[in-house]
């Protein structure tokens, strides 16, 4: 096998070769275990097979690439996710993956063979845009939980999706279907999605954390009634309270810390006509810090406003959905981090992630630290998503400093 | 022809009959033009036939049936509505169409024949539930507007459905096709669909005036972002927008008067997604008073709150897509029933309608009066339309009266 001569255009050829496999649509469309989403994991393995690496597929189409060590020490992961949202970036989950193999690439060709394995990871999923589960690549090399049951909007099995996928990767020759041992340490190299990087005129980002995440949905049942008729004191009118609540807790939200993001994303109206007062609102809430002592105190908040309410014609219920709580990333790999950028003479900033992110899961079993490079704009899951590519170089030049000292 | 014996017996197996003509789904669905539509004003045609009446049908269906006077002059008409809003309820229109018809026999029966011809008028059209379009049949009548190239869901044509239905009305023996002159009075029976009668304990309500009302569509425009990355003092989220402004208005509603009504029935979010700030939101008001310049200073407070606003990344734009003007009843039609409701020993109260009505248009050329009767819990458009049978006979036995003192 010739190995690929390892420079930045096979870096953009393998990036533009792996987002035209998307539909017509705008933006990208990866979805997990669809054609295109199979076409790009064959072609991410025959990427790292090309260079000598070792080629691997679990039972949920998570492909694990490996540069053998001299050593059978645990190995030295990064990576990220090779699915999208519904119509996303260029750069989101793949961008962790390539500028991972072009690490990989760049330190076998100038340093040969490392101590411990290297190891690329590109999870089978991890943004739930076709099945109600997220982050199932990540869980199920963890073994955390294992996703079962669940259909995409057109019907379409999990299992039955999966099991098809798995075997569409499996036909690719030198291939083996295995889950391999977790690794020493995952470094997952991101976009930030998020303007802080732009702001700070930061080249990277060294992330400490990733916030702890809650999302409701608050339902408020009143009385549908005839717009011209109904007396305004008469009234039993979803949206007004359900417009009133909102906008007591985003005060709530604000004097809790500043930090504190508060979002209602979705708002459902019943009947939802000009004229008639609305008998039903429905709505959700995401909100997210790093300290889940905050979160605690919002949902007092929330529980407090929603409950011994003194109109008992209306009714308020209120169904918490998600409950993630912070996580803290490894501080010794963000020091290490920290020490190569410095050396680098990168400018560079410490954050939490506002995102979740695989590094989420892999850090409850592993060693576990990201790297943040510019979102232009802090646009993210849309067709505009953007990083400047000097941004993506710097990005690539610190993962593959942060892989030499670890592996070598 | 063999005269009916009129009796409330008659009166309800009338009501059952017309509203037994509606499909399987619940509540009253007497969508203008559809079959159900033609069997009910057929079924009228006969019921006025049977005691004498002369039928008319004008180009839009309209069901006009004359007991002839002594004289020529114009005639004193009553009536309203044969169509429902979809899932509606057994009184809103058809109360006042069976209502007159009754009133009109029971005078013939007591009275014989009447000086001035007595005319019930079934609309064809007053709810806009089919095509997008209110009060065709009372605008077509009063010459004020003609309705046009408009299509219903399926996309069938107005005209085309209107031609058709009226080609059939037109089979039955004794009708003529003829739009008649106005009438020298026109008096609309309706329940209240209001709690407002039922609440002062009221039989009967002598309505004064129609409110005005107003309706607009505010788009808020501002930048779909991440919910968990955008930090919160660098959003422009459409939702929180919208939901302080609708703060603001109903606090303005609230000090403007007390009895103007402000309705957000409509919210619709973009993306509409928990995860994800919303881009753009858009909903409506719908705002009645009985005084113009009420509106008139909300719609000031409106366009004041939603331009030259500090925030430029946000836009906020506001339609206004109804704007009818109060209406003032005719005066001495309702002191005349004011009397005659005292002379009967009811109770009754002077009230405005919040809801519009085909006497709005008829007022602007006839002099026009409304009796209204109480709703069961103020409910209406609804299944659970209601109205106790002794309220019923009540209003019925003041419009045969008053359709007495006028005619006879």
């Amino acid at each position: 096998m010739t190995p690929l001569t390892v420079n930045w255009q096979t870096f953009l050829d393998q990036m533009d070769q792996i987002n035209a496999l998307s539909d017509a649509t705008p933006g990208q469309n990866r979805l997990v275990y669809t054609p295109n989403w199979v076409a790009a994991q064959q072609a991410l393995i025959q990427f790292g097979q090309s260079i000598g690496m070792q080629a691997r597929v679990d039972d949920y189409g998570t492909v694990y690439l490996d540069l053998p060590g001299q050593t059978n020490a645990p190995a030295i992961a990064t990576g990220s996710h090779m699915d999208t949202v519904a119509n996303g970036g260029r750069y989101d989950g793949l961008y962790g993956v390539l500028g991972g193999l072009h690490a990989i690439a760049t330190l076998q060709q100038t340093h040969g063979q490392p101590k411990r394995p290297l190891r690329l990871i590109s999870f089978s999923e991890e943004e739930g845009s076709r099945f109600p589960a997220t982050f199932s690549g990540s869980k199920h090399y963890t073994g955390l939980a294992e996703t079962t049951a669940i259909t995409d909007p057109s019907g379409v099995n999990f299992d039955d999706a999966r099991q098809t996928a798995v075997q569409q990767l499996l036909t690719l020759p030198g291939i083996r279907h295995e889950r391999p041992a977790l690794p020493a340490s995952f470094t997952e190299l991101h976009i930030e999605q998020g303007p802080r990087l732009v702001q700070h005129q930061a080249q990277i980002g060294l992330v400490t954390g990733i916030v702890g995440q809650r999302r409701f949905t608050v339902t408020v049942s009143g009385t549908a009634n005839h717009a011209g008729t109904t007396p305004m004191d008469q009234r039993h009118d979803a949206l007004q309270v359900a417009v009133n609540l909102i906008h007591e807790l985003a005060q709530i939200a604000k004097t809790l810390s500043p930090t504190l993001t508060f979002t209602v994303g979705q708002f459902d109206v019943s009947p939802n006509t000009a004229n008639v007062i609305p008998g039903q609102v429905a709505f959700t809430i995401d909100c997210r810090h790093t300290i889940d002592g905050i979160l605690d105190q919002f949902e007092m908040q929330l529980t407090h406003l929603t409950t011994n309410r003194p109109d008992h014609t209306l009714t308020i219920t209120v169904d918490r959905w998600v409950h993630d709580r912070p996580v803290q990333l490894a501080e010794d790999l963000c020091q290490l981090n920290q020490k190569l950028a410095d050396q680098l003479g990168l400018t560079s900033m410490q954050l939490a992630s506002g995102a979740g992110h695989d590094s989420m899961i892999m850090s409850q079993f592993v060693p576990t630290t990201m790297l943040f490079v510019p979102s232009i704009n802090g646009i993210s899951h849309a067709p505009e998503e953007r990083t400047e590519f000097a941004d993506l170089q710097t990005g690539i030049k610190l993962l593959t400093a942060s892989l030499h000292a670890q592996a070598y």
